[in-house]
């Protein structure tokens, strides 16, 4: 099953991929590898979730988040392949930045969500590297930040 | 226009390269990729921005910053071409951490100060992928701090 | 004398390697690249430091931290290269990332501990790129974190 089948199944869509910024890109690619911006949780231009976890956002809206994030950077990465997803090799590497309270120390679980839904919809392939840390605050307030590597051919 | 000749345009100019420190090295090349360490706001030896912004480092203050940051790769990269930048095929990444205080949710500005010096002085190859996160602090009390992938034939 | 000599003559050894958790892996390869995931201070499946530095983790103890990230993640390289680290051709680059209290700024100092224990066992291939900053808070409340990225053949 292709992972247009596999979101629908879900119940997900790709979102519109996000629009080239003044000064970088949604995507650069390098000797078969596409390193996707930092993506944050952003649904029909607004920001699904902001604030720290968990004070501001809990747990759960944060895993929520992630995966958004996911969906976001999967949007970029589809027009590159022209839809065809049989040119993936696999995700290599995805960053997890979650804006943290001082006390909070699941950043591991938010980044879950970003990873089990990759492998969900990617299958083998979807099974990547990761680094998941606390950071301060996020760009527009966002509660969750990713970055990702993805080798296609 | 070569990078020379417009940040001579721009009154700037590249400082002498930082020296190879005890344990890490500036750049390391691997793949035709040039990755270089993270780059702090130092000029002439000194932190020109400390602190978190805006509390300490106003957000034009580190926009300034993160220029300087760039200024800093750029003199890192210039003698691994032999001065000679057409041989950069582009700039991949810049992965940007800015010291921030809780509530400051504008780290993409700051990036902006980063991104923009890259385009204008490298046109459509300076244009990359970027991830921009605000940590609790860093190195030496720094206000930005800046690592690079490059691209070079 | 090979990796595994000097660890002994240190004083050091390998732990067993971590296992592949649910949805992401201790390492992705690409293009010659090893890329290990996020590594904490663990050892016999303790964290051994943890909370920001200074306040609940000493210089020291983070410095003693982030020797332990290493031999975690060249635990994980090792059984990739069936041990023989000839195949080893450098580490690229280390990010290392330390939960710090707001006024620490000494990050460098910690990643001294990663990046001199590196060179230490691995000679020149050892030396690499990298990128410390000061996070607010790490998973499971580890003290440090760090990513490699290591070029095999």
């Amino acid at each position: 099953m292709n992972i247009h089948d596999k979101l629908a199944e879900l119940g997900l869509t790709l979102p519109d991929p996000p629009k080239a910024v003044a000064a970088y890109v949604p995507a650069a690619q390098v000797n078969g590898m596409v390193i996707v911006s930092g993506q944050l949780p952003m649904q029909d231009g607004q920001l699904t979730v902001t604030g720290p976890v968990p004070s501001k956002a809990s747990l759960e809206a944060s895993e929520r988040a992630a995966r958004t994030c996911v969906l976001n950077a999967l949007a970029v990465v589809d027009p590159l392949l022209d839809g065809d997803w049989s040119r993936l090799v696999r995700v290599v590497r995805i960053g997890v930045f979650v804006a943290s309270d001082p006390t909070f120390t699941d950043q591991h679980l938010v980044a879950n969500g970003a990873s089990e839904l990759l492998v969900k919809l990617l299958g083998e392939q979807g099974r990547h590297a990761r680094a998941a840390v606390g950071v301060q605050s996020l760009p527009l307030g966002a509660s969750v930040e990713i970055e990702f590597t993805f080798q296609v051919k």
